[in-house]
């Protein structure tokens, strides 16, 4: 039987400070046992098409993701936070591999179908989006694999893509073949019980005390999605989900997310 | 005994033109057996530093590589060209994954010692610089290699590193291994005898004949350098340099370099 797998997700706020990101670098490294990233971008790829000369696209408050702005972020996420991240784990004694989702046929998506809105190169992942064995080949021989938030279509054309919903995927997937466990990162504790003190972590949420939280109000907007996601996955067959601070990954503070 | 593994290596023009692009994607898609491609930049990289707001730095003639100029060109090669490239081949049924010299620790160069001139961030190419498990891990598993001229020292620095030295370091390496082939593809059809006829290919070169051409002056002085690299692989110990036009590999018309 294969080792446990632990999938880390890290996005937004940590991708943006070097110093955290490296902190972050240092602790992934540390964790025994094979190891798989999926990172979202920062809010420099912002920068960059504001520098670059493309307004943000928005649509009844979606973003969307036209050709010259899915260049930017294929430069930005597969380019420079992915191989900075490479760069980063290698340094820490860990033989991390990045990859797109085009790379190996990784991670296979659709087009968003365009309805009431067109949301431009925005891919949406099938049940059989994973290409489990490419990423069991990595693994097994000791690799880290490093995806950012690209896929692709199998017809030539890049996706820009949720990170999270790639996370889940990916852990859902591989969970048909070995134990996994999913962490998402971000800069709290945990969740919270209150959102202003960062020791009133939850140590342990069953579904049905989330859906009460849920149903009460008690869970920032922003986790929602979050929550819905990791849930969904432990219903999928991944071991344990776990929400925790990218700082703090090798500490006992946490949030396990548990079925019942 | 594994079979031959026939090295790419495609840079400048081609790169430049989607249209040409597209055609030298398909062909490589229908070479048979193992395939690995080694990538330079295009002028877009260029572009995109300008639009960057970035002067290129040249001291003696020569361009440097300072860290914003690092940043830009790493963003181009690893994140758009590369990808292009890889989504592209996917498209034409070849399992293309693509990697800097960080990815699984592909490749691992020094940083250029500062002499008379400090070159910035370029990487040179030490002996054991290639990992060849890694790359023979993906070959044997069907996957091809895709290659740009990044690279890494290690220690976390990614470093620019000329896509010729990759590609003969590649295949001087994976020659102890396998045989191998190293083409190197550009916009003409072979070594010329007359730079201004496109029939006029040179099919047969050993050192011996190029060390004439050479020192009568009959050699185009952009190509000095790349028949020298292109002798010293073959010297040490790849079985056939190839110099063809990308768009033709498929075509028997190209120059076979012979050692004798």
């Amino acid at each position: 039987m294969a080792e446990t797998l632990k999938i880390f997700k890290i996005g937004g706020a940590i991708l943006d400070e070097p110093a955290q990101l490296s902190r972050f670098v240092a602790e992934l490294a540390k964790v025994p046992g094979p190891r798989l990233l999926v990172h979202g971008g920062g809010r420099g790829a912002s920068q960059l098409l504001t520098q670059l000369g493309q307004q943000p696209q928005l649509v009844q408050g979606r973003r969307i993701t036209d050709a010259a702005t899915l260049d930017i972020v294929t430069m930005f996420y597969a380019g420079k936070t992915n191989k900075q991240l490479v760069a980063g784990l290698q340094a820490a004694g860990a033989n991390a591999l990045g990859l797109s989702g085009a790379d190996g046929n990784a991670i296979r998506a659709v087009r968003r179908p365009v309805g009431a809105i067109d949301y431009g190169f925005v891919g949406d992942l099938p049940a059989d989006a994973v290409n489990t064995s490419l990423l069991e080949l990595l693994l097994r021989a000791g690799l880290l694999p490093v995806l950012c938030a690209i896929t692709h279509d199998g017809h030539g054309q890049l996706l820009n893509t949720n990170a999270d919903t790639i996370a889940s995927a990916v852990a859902v997937a591989l969970a048909a073949r070995r134990a996994v466990e999913l962490h998402f990162c971000f800069e709290k504790n945990g969740v919270l019980a209150d959102i202003n003190d960062e020791s009133s972590v939850i140590e342990r949420l069953t579904a049905a005390e989330y859906a009460q939280l849920k149903a009460a109000g008690a869970v920032a907007a922003g986790m929602v999605p979050k929550l819905d996601n990791a849930f969904a996955a432990l219903e999928a067959g991944v071991e344990r989900v776990v929400i925790e601070n990218a700082l703090r990954i090798n500490e006992p503070v946490k949030t396990v997310l548990c079925r019942s």
